[in-house]
């Protein structure tokens, strides 16, 4: 069985726990690449003593799936939790009540309003742990991360819409928004029975939530504004995109909105402004988000990409995981 | 080689200029499976002396492509032509000297402003003819088409939106609307190089011709308003799907809007009300449009389907023709 | 709601059994677009309640769903049973004892050989049937179907590996043959959890059951020799493509091998042999089986492309179905 | 713009010639990632002047394309060259006539035979370097690469089957061997027209070339027997399956033929036998080639998936280099 590829001693020993579905998986396969971090172990409900790497072919991880065992947790210093809402509660209260700093990337610590949780998601079974959780958009609350021992990581539809709409927003130039967001099949995880089978989802494109979709309150909590917000399921595995139709309370100078962008993000390792529209393919399999910037009949058009099993899930519990550990942002994620 | 399946003597023999592209070979499809319609001959210039079930496998009709002799056509009572915009007028022109009834698939006679035509397109080969044409969507000008000679059909795009939003437009009811539009490839047309290449297509998805599409002016001519319009590419063939993001001058209530669509598209063959979010495939291979009404924070949201090659070009063209010549609207369309 | 477009008194009323499936679902379809057939119901165990084009929006049934009520079957004439294997065989033995005309698209009466049968598919449990059932393919069998009232559809593998191989066998002219046949997703049928998840499909290509699959021993009944068949899961919904490597006793002149196909093949409404290598997609939602004949290195190869839920599945019923009641053989299936 | 992630001094300063096409670019993107090789320049024809990145958004290269100047070529110590066949021999003569270390994608020195290649590819301009050229598929002839200052990448066809049957062929067990082929659509080239087009190859699925592929007599040198070889076109983007179906002289005990293959790629880095039948996507992006092995009706059959652009083009190639400049052979392949 082949070692993980660590230069040095390891900075932590992480634990991916829900290591089966998409996300999990995915988590699973970037911490075995990590040169500073330790996959210590890999745990699943339903697939539990099947290896990894039988699972997922694509993926390298060796290990194999263990039954989730809170007791077993002295050499872990750190965990990514990749449950379903509601049952992640429980489990991420129980690790930190261990010691471990955990990213969850369930919605159980995103809004920090109990009853606007409670409308969306139902009971919360951990309440007193919300205001100790910091909602994971590195380049939102970079600070408050590093500082953080439980993150909250972003859905993928808010991840995209909140950095493409953010520099607005906080300039107080959003006065009315509609998000038409499309994703690729992976969005929706491992389940789904018939909705998500080849033949209901091949040459087909659709609208789907649009009464509602549980990363809304997300949006909307981060951004400071209600938002018109609307998904559509695509025929494609990994990727994300988000079309952003502004309307701003003043005329805004193309130059002014460029230089808004360029200076929010200069720096971002994980942001690029483009000069072409961005597609979905152009940030597959990789931890980046791609903005480009449009203006007509005194709208502003934001349209963002990025992998929705990366920078929308699994790249970005790495990247705040570093960012936590005090690791460099990037580690493990090129 | 085969026979047309006709019902006894046809209503009009039919030539399809340009049958070698997409939109013209279905027409010329149709049209061969037409009960009442003789497909007199096709023509195109690049294959010229291919047969077009041999250019389109999948197609049945058994002609050989010409090229196109403008005197040679006193068998002739119709036309479609399917000829690229500006190259289209003059054809048009000479096919109308001759007498020939004609649906245009081109944009050369869809705008009625002059100068609106030629700030999108370029300068107008037959300007005079514009008058006389009309805007071939049966659903808005059912009673001028069945007396039209000339009749425009419209774009993939406008159909879908305005049939999407023209309930709404005619009674004032719409005072912003953002409509992001998604395509499958066959609406790009056959040509097209490397950016329709399979790989350059195959898990992407993005929005294109994002400062302006000249399907824009389309809509706000037949809307009377203006809108903010984008189109996004999508990794399939046949479909479209547009989502209107309405803002009403004034509160809706539910009853209200239902009842507007329902009155306004009772009886019309191929418009259809659905109870759940439309998917493109639903309508693919039909000359339908699928049209689902939602409400939220004040907004409007009209989402609509359609086939682009069949509601959307070949099929609406036929049932345009059929509207000329006073036969069942749908006849050869189920 | 609409009402099916029957021309004159229907020849039998048809009920369709198991109409939630792929193959179900599409038989409902072509009987109740039939001149001549009158869809007289359909059933389903587990969806049972919904109304057909609720659950496969582009169908245009608009029947509900029942349960298969075997005392309530009067007012019918004949049935089209799309139930799993194991499961049919009663369902099928009940409704001949009502005395309907029953074409079976299970694998329960396909194999003569009992023995055989429970090799690969366990107990049988209506052994006595057997004798009477006829083999569903029309290119091979139709005397026989047209006298029978128990029709066994074939698979679609065996379908299309047939209408390739047959006219050689019957010349005694294979000695060795590997059929390597790729299929879409839709030919597993609509259940089958996370192998057919979108996901796992998608941008996928791998053979399966290379170990042995259940068609070949009806592709080996009917050729009445060994042969090595391998199956393989290709990434689009509709499509069966068979490419089968023919090693012949003796060398077989160019002439002499397209001669025997096309005597073979002379007068049927749903063969053609094709000058280029045939793709799936030119027989997508058609009945059609197109072959086309190379040879090299003194083998011959054969290949096949069919739709399979049409000449592989359920079009293939209603040709069935058609000879079996009298009526032409492609009615209702253009 | 950023720089290259070396890792101290470059072992060499590597030009790739043919840049913009889709092996090429890769070869230039994994050039640009690799710890010890420096990505001196990249040349193209027809796209001189833009810059990679944006040719290709999802590769990282921020190098523009320059017109190929053989005499700027002081500064670089080794090419790979990914022209067309016919077009390569001349610069590839140059080069090495400037003491370049070569790895030449295209056909031109991958055949020993000069008719055999003047059969399939026409007239050959450098004759006299075939004879110093060799064959790069390390797997077979690693000693000889090593040595070696031009060789010829395989073909991807080639390499697929090679690896799936030169274990075979070395021991005298092939007596009779059909390769049925599948591969997506990068394997055709970024060229291609029509056929290329996404409404080409959608949902479609074909063989091509069938009376004779010039990757024969590549896979027929190297195994030193004649195949049967029929390719097969996919609707997806990256991977590559050939479905071998053998023959042996002998009855070959599972046991046995297991051993064959489990000694034979003991060590190698890029061979995986596999437990189960191996889809493209398990491969998709790496270097790997994926084995898996069954037996039945006495043929063996073995299957082996690539990724086309990786282990059957850009990824051997820079193996092939890294074997060349005495560098670890699995260095920036990961």
């Amino acid at each position: 069985m082949s070692e993980q590829p660590l230069q040095g001693d390891p900075a932590a020993r992480v634990l991916v726990a829900g290591a089966s579905g998409f996300a999990g998986a995915l988590a699973a396969e970037i911490v075995w690449r990590h040169p500073r971090l330790e996959l210590a172990a890999i745990t699943a409900r339903a697939d539990a003593g099947t290896r990894l790497d039988r699972l997922y072919p694509r993926y390298r991880v060796p290990l194999t799936l263990e039954e989730l065992d809170l007791d077993g947790l002295e050499q872990v210093d750190a965990a990514i939790v990749a449950y379903p809402h509601g049952a992640s509660a429980r489990v991420v209260a129980a690790m930190r009540g261990l010691g471990l700093l955990v990213v969850d990337l369930s919605a159980d610590f995103r809004l920090r309003d109990l009853p606007e949780y409670e409308k969306w998601y139902g009971p919360h079974g951990e309440p007193d742990l919300l205001d100790g959780a910091v909602y994971g958009l590195p380049e939102l609350h970079r600070e408050a991360i590093r500082e953080a021992e439980l993150v909250a990581n972003p859905g993928c539809y808010p991840t995209a819409a909140l950095l493409a709409l953010a520099p607005l927003a906080a300039e107080g130039l959003i006065e009315d928004v509609v998000i038409d967001a499309k994703s690729g099949v992976s969005g929706a995880g491992r389940g789904g029975g018939e909705e998500m089978h080849f033949v209901a989802l091949d040459e087909n494109a659709k609208p789907y939530k649009v009464s509602g979709h549980r990363h809304q309150p997300e949006i909307e909590q981060e951004l400071g504004l209600a938002v018109t917000f609307v998904p559509h399921l695509l025929p494609l595995d990994q990727g994300e995109l988000v079309s952003c139709y502004v309307r701003p309370p003043r005329e805004l100078p193309r130059g002014e909105l460029l230089e808004l962008y360029a200076d929010r993000y200069a720096g971002e390792p994980f942001v690029e402004l483009t000069e072409d529209p961005p597609g979905v393919r152009d940030v597959r399999d990789t931890n980046l988000c791609r903005i480009h910037l449009e203006q007509s009949g005194g709208r502003v058009m934001v349209f963002a990409a990025i992998d929705n099993l990366w920078k929308g899930a699994a790249g970005q519990a790495v990247q705040n995981l570093n960012l936590m550990l005090g690791l460099g942002e990037g580690e493990g994620l090129r």
